[in-house]
């Protein structure tokens, strides 16, 4: 009875979760001279990564929407996912209208909690950020392959808008093929391939390219980190956007990898065309292994086996849950050099080990060696991070 | 015995419940050179117009509150209703004291959501925007007649705030009758007829009326659309407003009109009266009705009477539900010309096409044609748009 | 059954509890010509003090969190308690990471909504606010001892971000005594004794302290109140931070002081040291208490004996509940002049009464008699405030 009412109930008004997510980092800078040159004095700092809150739900059961905003980063506060969408129509999964990630790269669609280091890779800064648009999605070959297409305007600000007559409008696609998936064990291994396209319009006739060495700080006025690699403004009317996939995971062993290329159709000069990749493993000391959701076709939260707890017992004696470990390395490449344009090549080593206290509280700590080539002069940063992660 | 335990819980805390809203716009412009000439070339836009979230509760069963904020707007986030009043006092159904609307115009009380088009119409440019005051209601006669009457301060900021020494106080009040109304039916007809007043204090010894085209577009820095009639700054110590409500509801067709009449105590000169008004009708394809609300005198959610569903049975057959939908047409007018003053006059024709998915999910597409008379110029613009609209 | 599947439910989820708070102030001031030669004309507003919405929680019975913003401060919105931990660890109550007070001053401590004046005492300006650290606390003795210390970035922004290499850390820590508690009433009549001490590097080498007279307002652009003392900024590398508090409570009545002195290390030139002091009584005319929080040493929200009603019952008759009233005084004393540094003293008497309606709805009035000495010159203020107070 009070499962009928809760029913009716639900059928009168939409529903509405709210979480939200927090997270406070700690970096530490060392620079040789060459570095110093290139980039600046980089300043160590805390600051807030991400505090978020996010409210989600459904109305009658085939409206769904999300409204979701950031406080912690510039042009505070900006706009997370921010839609409104059908779901389970006849042919598609998913209709959504609003702002929301492109569908394109595996690290950029999984959430940055359930991802493995404390940024995405170099490689994510040809990865659009979210824009205002439409997509509609769908899983077919019992949720071996996914589909995802959407048309968006091309470069929406922190706070979803955009105008402008000239076009400005970008298609993105993106298809995934899960080759290998272990039923019985609840998928704790599996292969993953994906392929991705945008063709997009520039933005007022320009287009730039920029990576950070996969750090962040984001304080008032001072202390941004600033871009290692910078192509300048490259005037231009479209570009496109190539993005392949691969991950396999065996149980607590994994490897990932995605390789980006990006062909840029210049209005006065050759066309350019610019790459990036990366490749990772990692490593469960405690067994655990990263999950898939297979509707969507990227990766999902790490469960660990046993949660942290430290607490006197009864007897005075002392019990310890220890939590999950992981161990990983990266190396991640970019090149923005091509013809007449010198936006330098930056690879990154990154060594990370993580603490999932419980399967919503984390702490990280990374160590990453930069390496610079920029206009003939190689140059070398170390980066220290520690982050305390939780969401909820 | 739960009722009785839940009843004790809610003596102890106040109540808190949370809710949102979301709105998209895409809006496309079409004008004219002489337009081009007066008001500049209109950029099209993809834009948030709303992104809100808003808590509201009761503390020990008199006291109530609101609390929201709007992130779509500039200024953000800006406050939106945020007061706490008491309420069931003997005299008064309502006394609260914070920021919220002023009790003037049908169109302005009625919740954006629960309006016909896009925008409200060129003659709430005069209606005062939530201020900060104090103000009590009540409903009389069986609730045929709503008494609203407060003092606020005259021109509070996007964040509720107001400081200066000069005044800047403004009284207003509110009356409206129900002549009609048709219990039987639950209200599927009635006829509304309202009177309000407004007696205000300037800021800085100025005042400025200026409205748009009933589209809006918040971009950062570029693409906001400018208004189309616009009287600069006329010195003046003091105004006031002066409006007239009706509305006839006859089951699926309704009409609905508002005339506004604004004469300024001018420090130098003749005293001026600027003069807006509207008039529109609509109808419900499917049926339903615009619903009121008696106790507050304005109106409430539209309840499509088969909500909006599309999906593959079992049998393989596709079923659709079809929603509510209504069309409607306004034609609305403002007249910022007087004496030496030339702010212009606009003329609005508008047709609409809503479609109620369910009571909480809104598609709506808007033509406007707006002309314009300033400065003997006349033009002409024409305004397309559409919104997705989602309240939670 | 309930009971467990709810704490299944717990285990898979960390809990959420969203609450709030609403304050809106009206200010007058009056000011002879000395005072408004010495810090300006000040201007009578309305604002919104604070408007602010805070999610608290638990992760798997060890995590804690918080996470609140404020919307109607500078910087909108402001971080305020944001922050993970975790608790009842062996030997600390709990252990923090993130944004939140420094253990310094039993004023600041105290919730402003639990605090009986509108705003804390001058003193509270040499009092850190929130920045970024990490903390530990436990209460000893059957919690008649509480111990806090911490680690601090020594000046974190309103977005709780701090960057720069030059040390910039703060050490701070805490020791209260409560040197009698009546455990047969509840804690109606208790003493309470508190020691704090701060050491703290300044930010880009340089020091500033200044205090407004006890009242704000946070308009944007204009009228926002000024500081009345200053000292500008004071070349130094570090300076100390010394508090010792002190609170009687016995019943209905209750007496509260702290002391603070303020050692500056300066580059150049003697050390000077600043101090300042405040002392208040209150009296509950409707017998109530100030009650205290044991585990940290501060106090906690004031129950209502009972809560304010005024209602119609259905004979017709007219009933009302009271509520609390609480009157009471205090005098604050900073001081600003040392060596050649004129920050100028400044002496607040403050009469206050209020009227807490239920435990979270609060009616305030205050009169304050600023009295300034700076560069020789004296001169007065008067301000009147009231405030409407709200939290849930």
């Amino acid at each position: 009875e009070a499962e009928a009412k809760k029913k009716e109930d639900a059928a009168k008004k939409p529903t509405m979760t709210l979480g939200g997510q927090l997270q406070a980092d700690a970096i530490w800078f060392g620079q040789d001279q060459a570095n110093m040159n290139a980039v600046g004095d980089l300043e160590d700092g805390w600051a807030f990564r991400r505090a978020r809150i996010v409210s989600r739900g459904e109305a009658f059961d085939v409206v769904e929407y999300q409204c979701g905003f950031d406080f912690a980063l510039s042009g505070r506060p900006s706009f997370l996912d921010v839609w409104v969408g059908l779901k389970d129509l006849p042919h598609l999964d998913s209709l959504r209208v609003g702002h929301f990630f492109e569908p394109f790269s595996l690290e950029r669609l999984t959430q940055n909690r359930y991802n493995t280091f404390l940024e995405r890779s170099v490689a994510d800064s040809f990865a659009p950020a979210r824009n205002l648009g439409l997509m509609g999605s769908r899983a077919i070959f019992e949720e071996h392959v996914t589909l995802a297409a959407g048309v968006f305007r091309s470069d929406s600000d922190v706070l979803g808008d955009d105008t402008g007559d000239d076009g400005e409008q970008a298609a993105t696609a993106r298809a995934t093929w899960l080759s290998h998936y272990d039923e019985a064990s609840g998928g704790a291994s599996y292969v993953h391939w994906g392929l991705a396209y945008s063709y997009r319009d520039t933005d007022e006739g320009r287009v730039q390219f920029q990576a950070r060495p996969e750090v962040s700080l984001n304080a008032l006025g001072e202390g941004t980190v600033p871009s290692f690699v910078n192509t300048g403004f490259i005037p231009a009317d479209h570009y496109q956007l190539f993005g392949m996939e691969f991950a396999w995971i065996q149980g607590p062993f994994s490897v990932q990898s995605e390789v980006m290329l990006v062909p840029v159709d210049r209005l006065a000069g050759d066309d350019v065309t610019f790459e990036a990749a990366y490749i990772y493993g990692s490593y469960f000391l405690t067994g655990e292994h990263r999950p898939y959701i297979r509707k969507v076709g990227f990766m999902d939260r790490v469960m660990p086996f046993e949660n942290f707890f430290h607490v006197k017992t009864e007897e005075g004696t002392i019990e310890t849950g220890k939590g999950a470990w992981e161990i990983a390395a990266r190396l991640s490449y970019i090149d923005l050099d091509d013809d007449n344009i010198a936006g330098g090549e930056l690879t990154d080593f990154t060594l990370a080990l993580n603490w999932y206290l419980n399967p919503y509280t984390r702490v990280k700590w990374e160590y990453i060696h930069a390496h610079l080539d920029r206009n003939s002069v190689e140059s070398n940063a170390q980066i220290a991070g520690m982050r305390f992660d939780i969401d909820f």
